[in-house]
Order: C-alpha cells, then structure tokens, then sequence
C-alpha cells in the first residue's frame, strides 16, 4: 500500500522542509512578542517577493479570499472592471467581481490562450473608462502565462486611471514578477503553491496606488482592518500562526536566492514540456507557465489511464477542469523538487508516460 | 531562556498529541478519496459535537469567518436581529451584524455580566419582531457563560420565527452545548480553542431550521456553495486541509468520550476558581465558562507583575481587553492538560500567584 503518494499536482504541493520543521514546533500564541515579529518578518518578505514597495497583508484563507478583499475593498459596487476569461480562474475573477456588485467588462478566450496587448488595447479602446482591469498571471487550469508586464503597460498608456490587479496565486516564487517596477498595483496569492507551504494563508499585495484607493467593504475580509492591525506585528483576527511560522521559514530560505530558484523552477517545467515534445504530446497553453505543464491527452487515451500510471508510482498529477476535463493532464513541480527530486521525477515522468502511450 | 512557553492562554492552547501528530504527516491533496473521506468523518463528528442534525461546514479562516458568514448567509440587508452586548466577541457580533446591513437591536451589558432570561423576554416584547437573536454563548473576554438554553427557550415562546444563533467559540468541546434539544439553529466555532488543534479554521453549525432558510450571499463566506461542495467531501474552494486532518484526529478522541471529556474541563475550572477563592482572588464573571477562569487584580497588584509571574515559570496567561485592560487577568485550560499535567499546572498557578500576592 503507497502511504506516502508525492504530489506532482499544481497545488497543494511537496511541502519544503522548512515548512515542515515549523509545522512541528510548539504552539505559538499570536499576541506576544516572537510571533509579532515573525509575522512582520513575513510581511517584509513577502513584500520583497511580490517587488513592492506597498504592504502585503496575511489573511486566514485560501487565495479566492485575497482575490475577494481585493475586488471588494479596491472598487465600490457599480464601478466597471475588465476581465479576459481565459480559464477557471480568470473565470473566478469575474465571478468575484460579479458578486462585489461590480459591472464587469468580460473578454471571453478560449482556454490555453493569453491575452495579447493588441486585443487588450482595443477593447481598452473601445468599452471607455473601466476602474480596474483584473488579470490572471498565471492561468492554473491551462498552465498559460500571461504577460502582465506588457498587459499592465497598455493599461498605462490607455487608461491610466484604471488599477492592474493580478490573480498571483500561481506565480508568486514560481514566475518573474515585479509589482511595482511593471505598474501592477495589486496581487493576490497564496501558501500552498510556489511558497511550498499548507493551504489556509492568504496574501493581498497593496503597491501604493492600491493602497491610496482603498475602500474597505465587508468585516473579516476588511483590508482597512487588516492593514491597522498587521502594522503592529498582529491580525485584525486570530491568524493562522503555525502557518504564518511556516511561510516566515520558507521565505527566510527562498527570497535572498530568488533569481537561482526561478530559474530552478523554469528549468523543471521546460524539462516537463520537453520530455512531452519528445514523446509526441501537444502542449495546452500557448504561452507557458512554470507553475504546471498541461498536455492534451493524445488519440484514444483516456485521463484515468494516465492516473493511473502515475498512481501506481506513487504519484498524484491533475486532470483538466471545466471544459478541458477528461481532455488535457497536468503535471506540476510547483512544489519543493531539490536537484536530487527533480533528476528522479522527471525519470518518473518519463516512465508513466512511456507505459501509458505505449499500451 | 525559555523557548517553550507553555499556554496557559484562551486561545490558541496547548495542542492535543493528536494534532501534533496530523501535523508533521506529509502533505495530502484535497481532491483525493483520502482526503474526501476525512473531511466528511469530520464534519460528522463535528455535527455530533454540536448535537445537530443539520450540517456543520468547515470554513478556512478564523471564528469570525464564521460569524459573519451565518450573519451574511442567513439575513438579508435590513432584517432586525437582537444582540445583547456584554463582553468583546459580543460586541463583535453586533459589529458584524451592522456590517452585514442589519439592523442591530442593541442591548448593553456590563462586561462580565450575563443576560438572564426575564430581561430577554422583556426586550423581545417591547422591541417588537426581529428575525435573529446573536448570542455568546461563552464571553471569553470576561469568563462568562451564558445560558444559551433558557435563552434560546424565551426566544421560542415570545419570537418562534426568529432564528437563533450563538458564537459557540470557546464552548464547543468545552461546556455542555445541544443546538437541536435546546432549540439553537446555528453556530459559530473555530479550531484553537476546544478543539486543541491550531487556529485557521472556522466551523459554522447549521441546524434544520436554518438550513432552510440559507440567503446565501458573497463569494468566499458563501454558505450555499460550500454546502453543495462539502456533501461531496471537498470544499468550495482550498482547505487549510492540514489543520483538517488533525481536526478530525481530535475528534474522533475526544467526541466518543465527550462526557468524561466536559467533566474534565469542568473540573479544571473549578480548581482555577476555587484555588482563586483560597487566595482571596474575586472572580469575574456572574456565571462562570470552562473556557476561561478570570479574576479582577487585587487592589495595588498590575497586570504585568502577574504576567511576569507566569513567565517566570515558563507559561503565558492573557489579560484584560477592552474596558477590562489593566483590571483582570484570565488563566485557561482549554487546551490539553491530562491528569499528570492539570496537577502540575494547579501547582505552578499556586505558585505564580501567592508571589504576586505577597509581593
């Protein structure tokens, strides 16, 4: 019987060990001085990830909840916001949006595309004013990228008044992103993706536009609150320490080293994709993320068969969701894969897939 | 130096081994059968803690995620809901009732005080009808428990329509609780308290009546949507599935064995207090919770001598909050504390405090 299956899943991921060791720690109570400066310690961090000279809040939640504070406490009801729908999870920006009572502005693209800035410009041009325009940096459910940092310079150019405000959630420590230095003004993220860390934290990222404009709605989710509080080392709410403990490690270990664990993580996802070129898969996305490569399945196989391999070696992957369910698989080294893992992973990989089209 | 304080705090506490050993497990993925069967084992056991037959949805975030979600979920904007205000969470449910667009129908107290049922009855009589009535079921600001089953009782008689919800924060797995016998429709917990499990979730209890009438509204909080994802075992959105999974290892330890289990925190309690008594300490509250035993400081004693005295030994005690800052101190032993350890920790509270009285 596998006890132990690893997660090649696109989140939650292998944890790294630092955030195992902090998870194994004593209870922590949240108001005394150790964890008041270990939280602070995690908001600079964090702040130094995301590249913003703003504040970066820590709320109790998954990543929707950040994307929610972000959508409610950045644009009052009524107020229009332009959303590209490119998969389930630029899909749940217009959601969200829709639910905070704003007009939304949707760009419907088929899943596995990106927005161009030539289609972002025209529509820029041709809707009038909007308040925000809310992207998805990485798009999880087809594994794209999309290029915020070209998309945010036409929002600039064309309607500078409008906040860029970015799903993250899939990006942060995993792609290049630079906030402030690409005119993004806000990002949401979470912790059980490229911070290797359990799911519960939540991140709102508030460059200084952002943070002029707040306009807080809602009581838990009430970034005001939020921003007092977190000021002074604490939470509006009882946070979820150990978590925050965890996420203060990771970052302590990965941030002063970004730039060599990026590259580690493009390297991994471009040995994915080149691995499946060679075994003749297609690709999803038509720009790559390096959160998960998406493949489609090819001629007659069937997703569960592909599970099934990977199972079998102990490994869990993910399948496709919406209307690529039961026609793409994902495979994902989000999570902590060291030089060591990734040589044998993608040894792993190259098995199951190998047994899989080969029956 | 101590580096292991041992918290003597009413949450978060002293975690259960149970927990501790869910923990340093590896890290699961939330849609996997694993996962599914123990986020279903534990909202059963959770539902047999709360004595519903309704349904109990585990939420990512703090208690009072859960306490706005059933304001939000189960009122519309504009209904009247009755709160009697008496201690800090209280006022955090008429906070969080304002902020829902209800109007509040206030009743202060003063801090330490309960409301009886005489004075329920009256206000329900010459308020008129409300929809809610927002009780604490134990303040732990001020050590209070209030009788939330003669409460919910006048509730019955003088308003059957209206609904009636507790913040049951620090009571579940703590003090005798029933939703269904007493006539409870809904309530609000979270993990770090009874549960002895780490804080980052956030339980909200619903009973058949307000199953019935769910208004769901928002988009993270929202009540509808977790309830259609959690009857198939996943959730709408990322659990903290860790802290998931060393719930649900407490549970099934302490819900078999849930009498023994009151007995004991009661009896711990009592000791507090009785041991307080004995040294001519007055106690806080009119009707006394096992969450928390809490004394007014003698006169010439501060607050920080008696936090001093319980560093000194190795353990952190909380103070007052609110208009109680600076003229209480609270001791708790919500968390785990077996036989072995609720003797040594009587001792130690013996200890710290003839020091700070002698002083």
């Amino acid at each position: 019987m596998e006890v132990r299956p690893r997660l090649l899943t696109p989140g939650p991921v292998e944890l790294h060990p630092k955030a195992r060791a902090a998870l194994v720690a004593p209870q922590v109570h949240h108001r005394t001085a150790v964890a008041r400066e270990r939280f602070t310690r995690a908001r600079a961090l964090l702040a130094e990830a995301f590249r913003t000279q703003g504040e970066v809040l820590i709320l109790t939640g998954s990543g929707t909840a950040a994307m929610e504070a972000l959508a409610t406490n950045l644009f009052a009801p009524g107020e229009r916001v332009y959303v590209p729908v490119l998969g389930k999870f630029s899909e749940r920006w217009a959601e969200i949006a829709k639910s905070a009572g704003l007009e939304v502005v949707r760009r419907g693209l088929e899943w596995g595309r990106v927005l161009v800035p030539e289609s972002l410009e025209a529509d820029l041009r041709a809707y009038g004013p909007v308040s925000g325009v809310l992207l998805t940096h990485s798009e999880t459910s087809t594994g794209a990228l999309n290029d915020v940092r070209v998309l945010a310079e036409v929002v600039r150019r064309v309607q500078p008044q409008a906040l860029v405000v970015i799903d993250a959630v899939t990006s942060l420590l995993v792609s290049p992103l630079e906030l402030d230095a690409w005119g993004i003004d806000a990002a949401a993220s979470g912790s059980q993706k490229g911070l290797m860390c359990p799911p519960g934290l939540a991140f709102a990222a508030l460059g200084p536009r952002a943070l002029a404009r707040l306009r807080p709605r809602g009581y838990y989710l009430n970034l005001e609150r939020e921003l007092k509080a977190q000021r002074t080392g604490e939470s509006a709410y009882t946070p979820a320490i150990n978590l925050v403990l965890a996420a203060e490690a990771v970052l302590e270990e990965v941030v002063p080293r970004l730039e060599a664990h990026l590259a580690l993580k493009a390297e991994q996802h471009e040995r994915l994709y080149a691995l499946g070129a060679e075994l003749g898969l297609k690709p999803v996305p038509e720009r790559r993320s390096a959160a998960t490569a998406a493949f489609w399945l090819p001629e007659g196989v069937r997703y569960p068969e592909v599970r099934e391999a990977f199972a079998r070696r102990g490994a869990v992957i993910a399948g496709g969701q919406g209307p690529l369910k039961g026609r793409i698989f994902r495979v994902s080294l989000m999570g902590y894969f060291d030089r060591y893992d990734t040589e044998a992973v993608l040894a792993l990989v190259r098995a199951a897939l190998v047994e899989v089209l080969r029956a």
